[in-house]
């Protein structure tokens, strides 16, 4: 019987953000008070996380004074220290304040892109100090909602200087830091730029330094474009570049759900745990959800801690699936396992299947199982094998 | 007075399948009768296109005998030289078949993978013959409807096995043709790999070859997933990587609609056909559409003319916005242009901005004006400018 | 321990075409060979189903002969008689042959309106002689690509005349036979009239029989308009119009994917299984999906027998939900059993309440404890209660 | 030469909070400062709008006393009769406050939906005083994001008694005020209930007084479901139920954008105000929409400006398309007004066409001509004739 109950080996993570999120929507004002990132620190801790993720301005204010600053800074420190939490990540808020209401590191202002860039160069340092291992640049409001708004081939420009002088930041001041560039299609801006995981990851080959900057995909912003999560981190594990995952979950193309792990689409969970498990992904399980405005502090916390509930559950069923002689029988029908033999033979080359030419009519005729196969994996979702 | 009629210098191109559907869709049977590739092309002259794209299959039959295919080819060829079309592009039928049904470069079947490539390798010859300068590769059963069926990191090698076989294969031929790989989000499977523009764009980096791989994105195709067409070519063009473009029209995420271009988003038409003026597109205008199953044999040459005629208006729409004085200030107004300003000066470091603080309260207050110049851009389309 | 085996009592049924699909689609060919009606039903009688639903089409061609046509029939039946399935539904085709390319009851040739109501009466005819109950109305072809092609007011106008007459025909001829609208928003049209649940509910008040019209709401074709279709058939019941449904899964907003129950969205299709529950729906329990194109006829098989099982095992799933204890007091604690209470009590009118002031920091400050209440039922989806 | 001037005589009309949107949403605080109504009504008369449409908060505060809410009534009142402006219509904050986080007229609660139906007939009240003829009901907040934690039959319950005491309330009181339901798919809710024009429909039939209830769509709302707004409007003129409308812009499944009219999809647009013009609608032509979070005030008054502009540029556009004497002849070549013809001629019954079979090969060849006509309504949108 498995209970369940999060370890610190699952390397569980949550953004101070999220379940310190009080609910303002374009609709409605706060509906929980604010929570000091300390308090979500040790609260994240009696649930079972294993790290946190944090914005700037989700430990100190924007307009906080150097003192104020370094209060808070050090309650936040203060907590971790006493929770044993780890910092396993952190993140520039460059999307909240009126000044970014157009964008930090492509804005057309270019004192507004200086300052986004001395915003994360600042908050770079204290994530090093903290032990953070990667940092995530989510560009939410860098995108535009007309066509002649945004110089789309300039803004590339741009956020490839950004981020070349970010990893020129990060080798010169020593820290052993990665980014992770986190992709959205859209909301709050008509459209964003570098929407999905594949555009992030065609960017990247263009900087300095490739090898210190990959993404950091999250299910929701996939899904609201129709994509199928777990084909993206498999192509981002693929090319070694799946520094970090944002897990929660969302209903298709609609406004951006954050609900939590496991609710939303249930099936695509299941494929996403299979991914991780099978890509021998390493770094943080972090979650990236909203409690919903409907819950109070309680619902807070019951919400939180069913997004790690939930990843143990699907694991197990997952570890289940790929142990079962008859689904081993089963991919064996299907055929799967014969798409990791290359399609050329050792020392074959182009000349030796130019004139090939199979059995047309029996290889047209065999049907490929699929949909037993994936009655068997449904059937461990349901819990029923 | 703008006559709106279609030159060869415009190099607008058709595929053969396009003006030839017969209609055949899940819900129903044919509602045109078969169209050979030389009627398409004398057609198609005749209404001012400049050239052609086709498959094998548009051509001959899969299972045509040699013979019978070369009867079919010689006439092809000869309405070509009858007409000066110019074949620009070719392509592989790798989807319709029975055989196909499952994918081509990634079908789990190896025999099925080894003659995917044969089978392009035939058609390579065809299009080198021809005179075809870009090769489109649209994967288009290469996906999966459940989450075993398919190892998804395994299906990349073997794409990325295809793509090196047949670089070497046009190396070793001396054929000067490039590719381009054509994504596509979903239908008629459901879920393809290299799903959107951004996905190819980063898978063509793992090639032996990448500097033969482009991309050949579609409107409809990015339109599907929600994403901004113009941003994708935009992106691809920044890349290097827009050898080729399929133009239609979608009304968003739904079955592929594959409109005339024009019809759909009109306003995203607007941007595409500003996009590729401003990033110096000089590839084939080419339209990948499919005449509504409600039209005869009529309807699908006036809707094969109106792309071209909605091309042309909209080229001078777009030079006579980006020529206008009015549009200049209106850009300047919104510091479109200051973007392309790198944000550090020449010179600086990370060191010179570091510690950057702007006038915060008045950038924050600062309106962008870009509804201004947006209601410029409309009034444009709209013509009452 | 569940065995997960239909029962007649569980009244499964499928459409004739659903297991018969050769999988001819807009970019390939059949894979499977025809499969005549007679063997559709003893297959689906092997399997445990319990009723078809058919349409003219699948029994008979278009073109055949009457004497074809009886031979078809008679076939048909003979199996029928022989399996014990019953018919529990008829439909017809108004969209396969290229004579409705643009629709049936609001074809804008007049003769072709004409056309499809006889269509239909022949059809109706022989439903009543095998029993039908209900009559399923799908119009995919009525509908529009463009704004001008269609005058909707006049098609509504038509569709209103198609219903009034067919009601006519039916009490004139005393068949004890009910229709039910199939609702789609678009595919294969650009936008199909009555686009959703409803608008159908909507459109069958203005007719002279509203009693005898109901709707045939599809899991798919809601969830392509991004709906939630335990609502829609909820709202059908509380109008006490839910006369068929048509379950199958689907992936949000895309084409039309008709895949088997519980495949796709597998959290909507628990509580579509609790909303017929609860709602005390009492018709066929119905599968209209399509066995991937992948899957021979074994797979076809698999296929249908898993939509059974599905249905099964979520509706274990839900009544262990509704029966436990901890969900019945974890549904008071979110307040769920007094959305029951009316508003005003016996007696009261709006002059109770003009001037009611609760007690608003109280009830805003209240936490609805929604968040444990659904992760009570995922766990049940996950079996892992 | 049309100077596309607003005139009192087009009706137009914005809500207050349109304007007055301050640019909270989730990921961001405000960017502009409150605007007190007054300012609104005198901004909006001096850029030409006819009315104004309100939410009770829009003129005072939730909190406010009783003699802080007088003197915000007064204000707005000055400024209404100073400008001559017209109160069209009023509407309830239900959505905004905490208190309403799980909805107003369907919340769990009852006090909360006492409190609702309460604050709805004090706002009531107000609109009457104010010459308002139509009271616009959104329930923005009344939905899901889970399955067990509404009970849909019992909301639809609620729903109706709610309505059933709102229309006792205006006809015992005496109002000339008819109530417009607004529907919304989700955002802010998972799921809203009566989710589509469609669903609003249906259930106007199951009050005690549907004569006094119609639908207010918007159009963002229809098109987030990728739903056709101008067919919404035409089943809802058709059913006599188009009381009020939302007019804005959307670019598909996604968050709601609120772009002013005529961004976003543009040839949705025109057939929107032909829609209107054909239907007869005389009510008030209303903006729903947001200036964008890039606004300054002056950008907020442009962007009004320019949905009125855009509006009467799209009229004369219909007015001329729809007069155009090769429209006239393309429609006809389309068969477009065969449809207005019965299908049965005058006397005719069933029987007359039981037996009916046209010249099925002719009416399956000939083509439909809707390319043409649609390529010139196309080329109307572009003004190039």
């Amino acid at each position: 019987m498995n209970s369940y109950e999060p370890a610190p080996a699952d390397h569980f993570s949550f953004g101070i953000w999220t379940v310190g999120w009080q609910g303002v929507d374009v609709f409605g004002t706060a509906v929980r008070p604010p929570m000091p990132a300390e308090r979500a620190v040790r609260k994240l801790a009696e649930i079972g996380a294993y790290g946190v993720n944090f914005h700037d301005n989700d430990v100190f204010g924007f307009d906080d004074t150097s003192l104020e600053r370094e209060e808070r800074i050090a309650a936040f420190r203060k907590a971790l220290d006493e929770t044993g939490l780890v910092v396993t990540t952190a993140t520039t808020n460059l999307f909240g304040h009126p000044i970014f209401k157009e964008g930090g590191f492509t804005a057309n202002d270019r004192d507004v892109r200086r300052f986004a860039l001395a915003k994360v160069m600042r908050n770079l340092d204290l994530a090093a100090e903290l032990g953070a291992k990667v940092y995530v640049c989510w560009g939410g409001r860098d995108g535009a909602e007309s066509g002649a708004s945004k110089d789309v081939r300039a803004a590339l420009d741009r956020l490839k200087e950004s981020f070349n002088i970010l990893c020129a930041y990060v080798l010169d001041q020593g820290y052993r830091i990665r980014f992770a560039i986190e992709p959205k299609p859209n909301e709050p801006r008509g459209d964003i730029l570098l929407p999905t995981a594949g555009h992030a990851l065609a960017f990247i080959n263009e900087l300095e330094h490739p090898e210190l900057v990959g993404i950091n995909p999250e299910v929701g912003h996939e899904e609201m474009s129709g994509l199928n999560y777990a084909h993206a981190i498999t192509q981002a594990l693929w090319h070694g570049k799946l520094f970090h995952i944002d897990l929660n979950g969302q209903h298709g193309p609609r406004y951006d759900q954050d609900l939590r792990f496991g609710a939303g689409n249930a099936r695509g969970a299941f494929w996403v745990v299979d991914a991780l498990e099978a890509g021998g992904y390493d770094g943080p399980v972090h979650f990236d959800f909203k409690p919903p405005r409907t819950e109070d502090d309680e619902g807070v916390w019951v919400s939180a801690a069913a997004c790690m509930r939930n990843y143990l559950i699907l694991r197990e069923k997952v570890r289940a699936f790929r142990s079962d002689p008859e689904v081993t029988e089963a991919l064996r029908a299907a055929r799967v396992p014969d798409l990791s033999l290359p399609t050329l033979a050792e020392g074959e080359t182009w000349r030796d299947i130019r004139g090939f030419t199979p059995d047309i009519p029996a290889l047209a005729d065999r049907g490929m199982a699929f949909e037993r196969l994936d009655q068997l994996a449904l059937e461990y979702l349901y819990g029923v094998r």
